[in-house]
């Protein structure tokens, strides 16, 4: 199998720039929006005043990169290894030890779809843990933490901007367990990147087959789609056919952490039998999937055999496709969930490769009915016991959230949240603040999650358009991407975010200008902000107009306004 | 000029019902919406369970009604003029009283683009006064105020949810002032609406033409496709050509409130030129309108000659077009505004027709920049002395607010206009969250209108994909009018709303029981969801999975669910 290269169209007037840390190897990569001067006639003489270029976060890694050759048969640069490397405390693995990892790398059948390239895996010597929390407790700055200090504040210094963020502020957050940077020795293609409160906002996105749809190369599309639109992480919930080389493909050519649900696969392991679900299926998942690459786990370990009963008392259930899975195996089984019993197991393994765990949420609300009842809560208080858990293995760890909350009900959701989890990065899916709106569900939860940002969590999964009724494709993960930048960005001008309003500001005084075309570059999505433009200036391409198309040339409020300013300036 | 009947596609399984008031004629349309059995398998046997019929507030007024035959060229029926004409303070006049009105009506060339029935206009009697905030305070309950509270109730009382919405509980609101009726007795064809903090959330459409663009079959269509959609009031805004025509297009086929910002006709009437205004030109205009039909006048009244200055201290100066066109119009003749110093005659002229003001807010602030600033709210003092003075008249009002305000800055700015304007119902424009999303500013603004909304706004006027950019067409009503839907719903069930709940739990648990058709008919766009379900499911066109889309067979957390649950209820 061969993939074409995948195309993603370069921002206009933007350039990718990098800047240096002072450890080794440490460039960080940014986009640089340049402006077009603002122009004025001063006593006849037509005078240009130069507009500042803007710097904005940059998901896109290599793909936008015009001096990096993309082949996706190839994979991307391997930014990390040599941090990896020079901390000496892993090693190459001659082969993975993952049985079902070996059966499908043995089964020939598979050579038509599988990734052309093998990496050795890696893991901790024996006997060390590798995580960056662990490193972080012992006072050690790692090149990831510059990585994501930098990356956290754009040209703020540049600018006199004051910020907190600095290597060691990363460190202390990381130590603590507000922050975490996701980073699994065997994705060294990812660029570091942080997720606490105390950053800027980040945002997942969700792509993967099923038994439905899609195939490899149309997943591995979604992944470098929403990277380029600017998707923070990105999750491969795929439950379809090979899902092992799907994912392989999506790693090898990911610049963004990834990462998944191992229930799911565990569970085609036994052809979809939940009972036949055991603790050595899903190890030997948690193995295949650590030495593959993937950045973080979400274990839906809260879900106890004692909260089975308490799905009946809801309107809808349990909607957690992972919670169901165990809340029924623990029901079949009259057994405590394995996920449960073995957590410390789990954190053994999961700290030899650092991949950090994101205590999923078995028992989220799918109703605004049914947000914030019991069911939800007690799952939280174990989360909160695992999550202590966790960091006793210097694990990292993100807790879940819903779901479906009505606005009133968010504030309280996020409390409980902070309290029983010692202030562990909260990531939430939304929430959808309705439950009337299937086909614009991104936006009942661009609501609900630029509410729950603001107010303290540190990243939020994206709803596509397409929620509760399909798969999304490309155009749905832009349009959901691009919801769920605004909400991020939203709570980080609520927020204060240093720096946060830059681009805002430099958007609006250009809008104010009748500088069109740096308002497009300086939006989230030029390409859709000049077509529409377009529509109805198809006369104008050049886009120079000197009033707004909504108002035409007499009713243009902010000619106006720029005429009474000229005005009184003269008196 | 014939308009064929413009299309609106019946919503599936709906019907519209009336609900009877005690007072002669008020029957009150509502749509409902009746669901498929719930159908489980018992001891072998299928079994049906029925659901019950969901009953949705309707803005669509006669063109979801099969027993009522739309002709877009002879109007609406004319539902409140009995009432009108019972009250015994009006008189129609023989001829229209307004210069202009008179000369279009003169003008031969206009036949052909002219609505084709004539109605003699309406005025109070002399020396009285006939708004209902007027009756209000006479402690008269009218037919409108009856219906309104019928209205807002649905089938509450039916299902037994307690309500303290009373014909009169509205009377007072209305004679206190924190609820309007806009409802101009030459527009009777207009179902009667309450804008107040205390009711379910509204929200308006603007649609209107500019100098580049749309003729007036475009923007009756664009009036019908709102109220379809759920407009619940609309504005025209036009700017272009043919004005007063197309007005009364619109009025006459227009269901729901229809406002507008005269001094735009004003200035075209003087072809643009800001210093030609004077008083008499805005003065017939409004009788013009007021004749016509129209509901409320977007006034600028509270932009001052002194705030002009205050302008050049922000990013983006003055976006609003009438609060521009009268701050220029301060500064060429260094006058105090004609709006401000006339505004007792105003409020004599609009409480003989009752249409309500809506204090623009033409120092609204264009960016997350000037958001709160010191322009923004002098003028908000300004609109509220404004408001009181328009109560003495009896005139009912309303209050417009901005525009782009971040998430954290939102409590202020209600708590502010709730104190300055003494609770009068407030109406925003969003507001948007933030600037960077030209394209997607329905989105970064229905976030900001879900939050004003559930901290007391009233009404929010909705934001088209195309803000910013260009002038909606059909599409990006629909996408406007679907967002801000979601907005005032996530507002009423965050308030607590009574009834506001029904239709989210009845689709969560049509969703939970794949009663898929359900789903659709009880959503907010059936048309979309359906659409994006099939998208993947083009073999099972009857949508009767028993499993989700998304997750396909195996992997259904819902359908996993309803298994614990049999499991759990035969144990």
């Amino acid at each position: 199998m061969k993939i074409e290269n995948i195309d993603v169209s370069a921002y206009p007037k933007s350039e990718k720039i990098y800047v240096e840390g002072t450890l080794p190897g440490v460039n960080v990569g940014m986009r640089k929006i340049s402006q077009y001067p603002t122009v004025k006639i001063e006593n006849g003489k037509r005078k240009e005043y130069p507009n500042e270029d803007i710097v904005v976060y940059d998901t896109s890694g290599a793909y936008t990169d015009p001096n990096i050759k993309i082949d996706i048969n190839k994979g991307l640069p391997r930014l990390r290894e040599s941090w990896i490397e020079s901390r000496n405390d892993t090693e190459l693995l001659d082969d993975i030890t993952s049985d079902y990892g070996r059966q499908r790398r043995n089964d020939k059948s598979l050579d038509a779809i599988r990734f052309p390239l093998t990496h050795k895996p890696r893991c901790a010597k024996n006997g060390k843990r590798v995580t960056q929390m662990h490193y972080a407790r012992k006072g050690i700055i790692t090149p990831e933490m510059e990585y994501v200090a930098i990356r956290e504040n754009l040209d703020n210094e540049k600018r006199g901007i004051k910020t907190y963020i600095t290597p060691e502020f990363v460190r202390d957050e990381v130590a603590s367990g507000r922050a975490i940077i996701a980073a699994n020795i065997n994705h060294p293609e990812a660029e570091p990147m942080i997720i606490g409160n105390k950053f800027s906002t980040k945002l997942n996105t969700n792509i993967g087959n099923s038994a439905l749809s899609s195939g490899i190369e149309e997943e591995v599309a979604k992944a470098v789609w929403s990277c380029y639109w600017g998707g923070d992480t990105l999750m491969d919930l795929s439950t379809g056919d090979n899902i092992h080389e799907t994912r392989e493909w999506i790693i090898r050519n990911c610049p963004v952490p990834m990462g998944t649900v191992p229930i799911y696969q565990a569970l085609e392991k036994v052809n979809g039998d939940v009972s036949k679900l055991t603790w050595e299926i899903y190890r030997d998942t948690l193995i295949e999937q650590c030495e593959q690459g993937v950045d973080y786990f979400t274990i839906h370990a809260g879900v106890l055999k004692e909260h089975a009963s308490l799905v009946n008392e809801r309107l809808t259930g349990c909607v957690s496709r992972g919670g169901s899975i165990m809340t029924q195996w623990c029901v079949l089984h009259n057994q405590e969930s394995f996920l449960y019993t073995h957590f410390d197991e789990i954190c053994e393994i999961l700290n030899k490769y650092d991949v950090a765990v994101s205590l999923g949420d078995g028992m989220r609300p799918g109703s605004t009915h049914d947000a914030n009842d019991r069911a939800q809560f007690l799952e939280l208080e174990v989360l909160g016991e695992l999550t202590k858990k966790a960091w006793e293995h210097d694990v990292q760890v993100l807790v879940e959230g819903p779901g479906h909350v009505p606005m009133n009900k968010i504030p309280e959701n996020m409390e409980k949240q902070k309290t029983a989890c010692s202030e562990a990065p909260f990531y939430t899916l939304g929430p959808l603040t309705t439950d009337i709106a299937p086909g614009y569900d991104h936006i009942t939860s661009a609501i609900g999650a630029a509410i729950i940002s603001s107010l303290g969590t540190a990243m939020i999964c994206y709803v596509t358009p397409k929620e509760h009724l399909s798969l999304p494709n490309l155009q749905d993960v832009r349009d959901g991407v691009i919801s769920y930048k605004i909400a991020a960005h939203a709570a980080d001008l609520a927020k204060g975010f240093p720096g946060a309003n830059v681009r805002d500001d430099a958007l609006s005084k250009a809008r104010y200008e009748f500088r069109w075309k740096d308002q497009f570059n300086l939006s989230l999505d030029p390409e859709r902000a000049k077509s529409y433009y377009l529509e109805s200036r198809r006369d104008a391409p050049d886009a120079d107009d000197k009033f707004c198309t909504m108002c035409g040339p007499n009713f243009c409020a902010m000619r106006i306004s720029q005429n009474i300013a000229e005005k009184c300036n003269k008196e």
